[in-house]
C-alpha cells in the first residue's frame, strides 16, 4: 500500500492523500485504555448493564441519545422580543455536510407561525397574464427537483468585523449556516404557467408569518434555479424553516429564501422592503450603502480543532472544516498551520456539489507548539477568500454583512484553542 | 424554450425532459381554490390567525410540524417481545433521498441499549499482531470519511414472495430501507494498525446490545469500503442506529451493519452466528440453504402514486420513486404504465451515488382509466431487476429474503391504488 505521509506545508501539515492509510496514526490510540480481555468476554458477568438487560422498545419518531444533549442550537435570546433574532447551528459539534433538520439555524422576525397546510396557498400575481393560486395538493402534482444546498444568513460571521477577535466557538461566529437536501417545484414552472408580462423585472416574495417578511428577488434568479421547497432532508420542511413551504434561492442570502411563503408578486422594480434597506446592505467607504448584493461569496471555516476544544497532547490530528460558495462549486481549500506562511491542499469530500457545504480534511502532525490554523477556499469561478484586512478595506467602518475573509484559530501550547486575527 | 412533451411509452408516459418546463402542467392547478384578492391583502383583517399574532419562539432542537404527525415509522409490535422486531421508514410520505434520522427504519434483537459513550470502546482482537481498543475520543483523532449510503434489511420486500399481493403501503412492503449521510473512520485504517495475521479471512462483528448480535464479515469487505460510523446526517449516530458507533458495510445486508459495535474479532472462518444461519439465508430448490449472500441487489419501487393515495381525476401527475443497488450506481430506471408492455426512461436526480438511494421521476398524463405502473432499475454492473416470477423461480417455495423483483401498482379508474402482481 502506497504511503503519502510527506509533509505538504509548514508546521506539520501532511499530504491530503495520507487519509488513505498509514501507520502514522498509531499515536492517536496510545492514550486509549486497553481492556481487550474484558471486551472479548463481553457477555460475561462484568459486561456493561446495557448488555445484561433488554433495551428500549421501538419508537415512532427517534431522537438523539441523551448523552448528546449539549448538541443544541446556540440560542441568543433578546429580552422582550421572544420571536425575533436568531439561533445557530452547532457546526463545531457536527460532521459531514448535511445539517440535521432539528439543528438548522433559525432567523425569525416575529416568531414561528403554526400554519395549517390545508388553509395555506401560494399566490402568484402582479405582472402576470393569469394570476394563480396553488394549494399544497396542487403543488404535489407538479414535477419536483431535489438539491443539496446551503442556506446562510448574510449577517453570518459578522463578528469578524469587530476590532478584537471574539472568543466564541465556530458556531458562535459562523453558525448562521446550514445545509439540507431540499425538494420542491421549480419556480420557473409556476411563473411560466402564470405568464410573465413584458416589463416585469422583480418578484416580491412574502412570508405568512406575523412580520409578513418580504424581499425583492430579480426575475432572472426566479427563472434560474429558484425552487418552492416542500421537503427538507426527506420530510416536510420544518416549521422553523418555513412549513409548509419556503422559497429556496441557492447561493443567495438566507433572508431572501422567504419562509412560510404565501405570495409572489411580479413587479417592475424592487419594493425596498425593510429587510433590504435597514438590513443586509453594504456600507461603502464613501458613506453610501450598496443594496441588493445577494450572493453569499466563497468562504470556509475550520471546525476541528476550534475554540472550546482541547488538544490531547502532540501527535496526529485531522483538521476538518466546511467550505461553500453561493457562486458554484468549491474547487480547492488550502490549509495553513503557520499563520498563512505556507499552505497545503485539503482533501474535499465527494460529491462536491454547487452551492452546498463541502467538507474538507487534512492530516496534521502537531508538534505541541503554539500554531495558527487558517483555511482559504476557492470556488469554480476562480473567486478566492480575501484576508480579513483585505475584506475590511472594501467597506466603511461598521460594515459587517457578507463577511467572507480568512479566519484563524490559534492552537496554544497547552492544547486550548483561541480565536485570533492573523 | 424547447418543449419535450412527447409521449415516451404507452398509456400517457411522457419524455423525462418534460420535467424542465411545459404549459402541460396547467391541468394540475385547475382544482385549486383561487383567492388572489384575499392573499394580496394578506395582512388585512381577514388574514389567517398566524399572521395576526406573534409566532413561537426559538427552540434548541426542532421537530416536525404538528400537522405532520402521521409521518411516523410504521411499527409492527410483537406481543411479549417489546424489543424484538422492526419498524419501517414511511417511504411513501417522504421525498428526495435522505431519510430523516428520526424515521430511519429499526431492526432490533433485544431492544435499543442506552450506551454511555465514555464507557464504550471498540476492541479489535483475534488474528492480529497487536490487539487494540479505541475510545470515542481516540477515534475522533483518526481521518474520517463521509458517504451517502442506503441500509436495507435483507427481509425487506419479502412480502412480495406471498401468493397473493398484500394490500400494504409502499412502506409496509419496502420500508426496511433508509439512506443517510454517514461519517466515520475507514475500518481498513484500524485493521492496518492492528496488523492482520496470515490466514485471517473473516471478521466477526459484535454489538453491545443485550442480544450481543454478531455477524461474520469477509475480510475483503472490511479492507474495502467498510466504515466505523460515528455520525449520521451530521450528528452522532442515533441510538436506534447504533449510538455511539455502528459498522457500515455499504451495499451489504442491513443486519451485517452491526449497531452498537464494540468488538471486531479477526478469524479464519465464519462463526455461523444465529443471524447468518436461522435468518437471511436463501432456500434453494434442492432444499439446501445458500448462506453468506450479502449483497442487496438492484431494486426499485414507485412511491407516488402508491397504495393509500387517491388520484384526483385524470390529468398530469409525476411518478416518483426510489432505486438502489448494493453493487454500485443506478444506471437507469424504466417506468411502465401499461403493465410492462412498454417502458419509458425516468429522470434520475443528481448526484447519482453508488450504494445510495436514487430518486427517479417521470411525468405521466393519466387518462383516468385503470393502469398498471411498474419500475425496473438497472445498475452500473449491468444487473437488471427480474420479474417477480423470474425471481421466485430461482428459489424454493417460502424463500423471501433478498427479494428484488419488479413491483406493480394498479391505479384504478376511481383513483385508488392497489398492489397487484402483473
Amino acid at each position: 500500500m502506497e504511503k503519502h505521509n510527506e509533509v505538504a506545508a509548514g508546521n506539520g501539515l501532511l499530504d491530503r492523500r495520507t487519509l488513505l492509510r498509514g501507520g502514522l496514526f498509531t499515536a492517536g490510540v496510545a492514550g486509549a485504555g486497553l481492556n481487550i480481555a474484558k471486551a472479548a468476554d463481553s457477555i460475561g458477568a462484568d459486561a456493561p448493564e446495557w448488555m445484561r438487560t433488554p433495551g428500549r422498545t421501538f419508537s415512532a419518531y427517534g431522537m438523539p441519545s441523551k448523552w448528546q444533549e449539549k448538541v443544541q442550537r446556540v440560542l441568543t435570546p433578546q429580552p422582550g422580543r421572544p420571536g425575533t433574532g436568531s439561533s445557530r447551528t452547532p457546526i463545531h459539534l457536527l460532521e459531514g455536510t448535511i445539517t440535521p433538520s432539528g439543528l438548522h439555524f433559525e432567523r425569525h422576525h416575529n416568531g414561528v407561525p403554526e400554519i395549517d397546510p390545508s388553509r395555506h396557498e401560494l399566490v402568484i400575481h402582479g405582472m402576470v397574464r393569469r394570476p394563480l393560486a396553488f394549494s399544497i395538493d396542487a403543488l404535489m402534482r407538479y414535477p419536483m427537483e431535489t438539491h443539496i444546498r446551503f442556506v446562510e444568513c448574510p449577517g453570518n460571521s459578522g463578528g469578524l468585523a469587530q476590532a478584537q477577535p471574539q472568543q466564541a466557538t465556530a458556531a458562535g461566529l459562523n453558525g448562521l449556516l446550514s445545509c439540507s437536501e431540499w425538494t420542491g417545484v421549480r419556480l420557473a414552472t409556476l411563473l411560466d404557467e402564470a405568464g410573465i408580462a413584458n416589463g416585469a423585472k422583480w418578484v416580491v416574495a412574502e412570508g405568512a408569518d406575523a412580520a409578513a417578511m418580504s424581499r425583492s428577488v430579480p426575475i432572472e434568479k426566479c427563472m434560474d434555479d429558484a425552487v418552492i421547497a416542500l421537503y427538507q432532508n426527506g420530510e416536510a420542511v420544518r416549521p422553523e424553516q418555513g412549513f409548509p413551504m419556503r422559497l429556496l434561492l441557492p447561493g443567495f442570502e438566507g433572508n431572501m429564501n422567504v419562509k412560510w411563503l404565501h405570495r409572489l408578486k411580479v413587479v417592475d422594480a424592487p419594493v425596498n422592503a425593510r429587510d433590504e434597506t435597514s438590513h443586509y446592505t453594504e456600507l461603502m467607504p464613501g458613506g453610501k450603502a450598496r443594496q441588493y448584493m445577494f450572493l453569499q461569496a466563497v468562504k470556509s471555516v475550520i471546525v476541528r480543532p476550534s475554540l472550546g476544544m482541547t488538544m490531547k497532547g502532540p501527535g496526529f490530528y485531522e483538521v476538518s472544516g466546511l467550505a461553500w460558495s453561493g457562486a458554484g462549486r468549491i474547487s480547492k481549500v488550502e490549509v495553513s498551520a503557520d499563520g498563512g506562511r505556507t499552505w497545503a491542499l485539503a482533501a474535499l469530500t465527494d460529491p462536491v456539489l454547487p452551492k452546498a457545504l463541502t467538507r474538507f480534511r487534512l492530516p496534521w502532525q502537531w508538534d505541541g507548539r503554539s500554531s495558527v490554523l487558517m483555511s482559504r477556499a476557492t470556488d469554480d469561478t476562480g473567486d478566492v477568500q480575501p484576508t480579513r484586512s483585505e475584506w475590511l478595506a472594501q467597506y466603511a467602518p461598521g460594515q459587517f454583512y457578507h463577511f467572507n475573509g480568512i479566519q484563524s484559530w490559534s492552537v496554544e501550547a497547552d492544547g486550548t484553542v483561541k480565536h485570533v486575527y492573523a
